[in-house]
């Protein structure tokens, strides 16, 4: 007799059920589109008849059936005689709504219980529930938007600072999308000439100028390229940028952290080693997210959960885009005169890390209140008082300064879609054999294999000239809110 | 530099700034109406400007000022040149809107990000943040409803049951208000004759029959009467229904909680006293939901913490409605044949506690899985295994037998609200004046006067014939989600 509650919607959700295809068909699919928690709920119902799965159960001055496009409707949802709730219905006609269906959307007060009770009289009327993604998968379907397009609406949704939401944006717009297809197009004009070969392949003729191809091709490449190469900062920005805050233990690592945050998430203490766990908080900069990562004072310890500590430090160190290294002013001081530092952060990590190239370190010298006489700042560094939060600012720009978001803001295509960045290394690799068996002299049917198979990648991106396969789909869109 | 995020909607908000009054004024308010997370998200704009507001960020084909009423157009969200979202905006005219006022409602993607965006945009071009419930009293403000339906729309939206929907509804359709009504009109009657004898003063004559007047206000009283009492009804059906699970330490009360939750929500372990806390958790018994208060253990202790757990055993104890007695099968084999156990309780109380007439005592005999021979159920108890399940259902139905919600599903007036209970109360108190007063002959004008008393208690319960304070209204509105 105990009944669960009503499951309500939420982007988290990943219980897909792998058995439902994802494929087209019109049955009409129902989901809540809000969160629950608000004073208002929608719930969203889309297909072929929704309008008259929604009329079952809906009172009002006239049927839907007879209502125009495009407009609201007061009225009662039903259950019989027992009057639910008063809603206002939204009305769209296909081939005008966001999946191109027929669709509605009501909205009601936001309790769980109503939504629950729509959902149910909704379900009982015809309606089917909808899997998460299913209502874009839709206007995927109907030729609406491209995949990138459809990938770009879930990144739209989570997106939480300025940078993430351009991105989304841009990549939502379709600039991306004909950007791949100009590529897509120039190499099918290059396969068409080559295949035309095939035909005449007793006359020995060249349709393509092999010079020509050549060129096009390494063009075609480096645009690959600069797309590949785009992904590093693309996917930061949607992350969030990884600042691993380092240094010795006790150097105010903890206390950064929450002068960052203005609140006093980590727990800091005067005792060495109390952090044990990498704590990562989120801060906006200036239109940019940084994932800050403290990490434990790294140090030598018989300790083993503190050792433990120190792993994931390194793991995190190995993540992190940008390093910000801790330094106590005592020990600058100590030093003597303006110490050069490159050595210490060495030091400090042992043997157990080497920055990578591609991470940029930041040198921060802390507790700069209380610095001795004949203190000087290092070359390059940044002097702060973490407690007192002089700075801190100063600091807050040279991290946002490091991430460059003109391109974006300036509308350029930035990937951060891991799926693209797959695609289009494949794309790299078979263009790559392709310019080889150019080289070598292959013939023009065995050179177009090779350029079909780029065009494949590249199409696999916007799903546009290919056919994704279903579990592409399943994987794409399994990963949207319910009710989207 | 570090920027906090962007607060979102929400029901449990009660920060409300009380030096802002909710009287009326025709600014423009906009609020998130959507709780954060889903996959939409829809933010109102009320008042006077709500349009023209709008159409400084909103392109679409054509502006919303020459749109037709309860439309719906599609366009974009814009900030300058920067595009905000693609948005359905539907539109409402004065009257025909929620609050009586020209009203936009904005349908965006679901990101905190944009939703912030949004409302920064609109901020700035001329609205102001709503308080929370502001929607709700400009409804209540224009006529639309009365304090008593704007009371219940906060109801409706907190609803988790089918009982606390079906309370809700009834006072938002104003069956209630109609109730008040009558009665109001019946008591005003009855203070016009008596005035008019206050103008006839010197002729010592009496347009109010007494014997009459006895009987309408007698018949009124009982009226009053019956309402207040249908409030502990209704107030544990809004609030759910409090079952305290007592019992001996190691009798099964955590193991019990947990078959009902069906989930581990309660630490249960073989050692006795693992309980320190009260633990509440609510489950939808048919319709009504029920609040099951796990306990501590109650016995003898030196224990410092778990005699403060005993000391919340018998504070939850006495709100509950329910005692949910739960003994163990082996002790009432040890006790013999079929025990009476009407003295265990008082016993396993101690001093501490006697249930009050008003508490229903529901005896349950644990563990009968594992009973040794010639255990016999006592008469009224209820066999379970708490482990295993049998019995639990029948547990189940003899909880959900114990709330007669008949009354509620047909529609008879049910008063959940402790503001209303205190308001008839004070009507109470002063019909009983205004009745002594009649019994020792008081002259019709100070009768009356009693009598004006009972009808302003009535009236702010609707809040109709009466001003509502600022304090009351302000009251009333703050425990509303910010965007209704």
């Amino acid at each position: 007799m105990p009944t669960s509650s009503v499951s309500g919607s939420g982007c988290a959700s990943k219980d897909v059920n792998p058995t439902i295809g994802m494929v087209a068909d019109h049955d009409t699919i129902v989901a809540p589109a809000t969160a629950q928690g608000g004073a208002l709920a929608v719930i969203r119902v889309s297909g072929s008849d929704a309008i008259g799965v929604c009329d079952r159960i809906f009172r009002s001055r006239a049927p839907l059936a007879g209502t125009p496009a495009n407009t609201l409707r007061y009225g009662r949802i039903v259950d019989g005689e027992r009057v639910i709730d008063d809603v206002v219905v939204a009305l769209f006609r296909a081939p005008h709504s966001y999946t191109g269906e027929d669709s509605v959307e009501i909205s009601c007060h936001g309790s769980s219980y109503i939504v629950g009770e729509i959902l149910r009289l909704l379900l009982a009327a015809g309606a089917r529930m909808a899997q998460p993604g299913e209502f874009t998968i839709r206007a995927y379907l109907a030729g609406k938007i491209d995949l990138a397009q459809a990938e770009a609406v879930a990144d739209l949704i989570a997106s939480s600072s300025r940078a993430a939401h351009a991105l989304a944006t841009t990549q939502m717009r379709g600039g991306y999308s004909e950007e791949l297809e100009a590529l897509r197009d120039k190499l099918l004009h290059l396969t068409s000439l080559l295949e035309l070969e095939l035909d005449f392949s007793e006359e020995d003729v060249e349709f393509a100028d092999r010079e020509e191809l050549r060129d096009t091709m390494q063009r075609i490449g480096e645009e690959i390229e600069r797309l590949r190469g785009s992904f590093a900062l693309g996917n930061a920005i949607k992350e969030g940028i990884a600042v691993a805050i380092v240094g010795a233990p006790n150097v105010g690592k903890s206390t950064l952290l929450n002068r960052l945050l203005n609140e006093e998430r980590a727990m800091v203490s005067e005792i060495a080693g109390t952090t044990r766990d990498v704590i990562e908080e989120t801060v906006d900069l200036g239109g940019v997210r940084f994932r800050f990562l403290d990490t434990a004072g790294i140090r030598a310890t018989d300790d083993r959960l503190e050792r433990m500590g120190i792993e994931r430090t390194l793991e995190s160190l190995r993540k992190a885009r940008i390093i910000l290294h801790l330094v106590d002013a005592e020990r600058v001081a100590e030093a003597g005169g303006c110490p050069d530092l490159s050595g210490t952060l060495r030091k400090e990590f042992g043997k157990g890390y080497t920055p990578d190239a591609g991470q940029r370190i930041l040198t921060v010298i802390n507790k700069t209140d209380k610095t001795p006489a004949g203190f000087c700042l290092p070359e390059g560094a940044i002097g702060i008082s973490a407690k007192h939060g002089e700075g801190v600012e100063e600091l807050c720009r040279a991290l946002r300064a490091s991430v460059d978001t003109d391109a974006l803001y300036h509308g350029d295509v930035i990937i951060s879609n891991s799926r693209h960045y797959e695609a289009l290394t494949g794309a790299r690799e078979a263009l790559h054999r392709a310019l080889e068996g150019l080289n070598e002299g292959l013939p023009g049917d065995l050179l177009s294999e090779d350029i079909r198979e780029v065009i494949r990648h590249l199409g696999s991106i916007t799903g546009r000239g290919v056919i994704a396969p279903d579990e592409v789909l399943q994987n794409i869109f399994s990963k949207f809110c319910i009710g989207k």
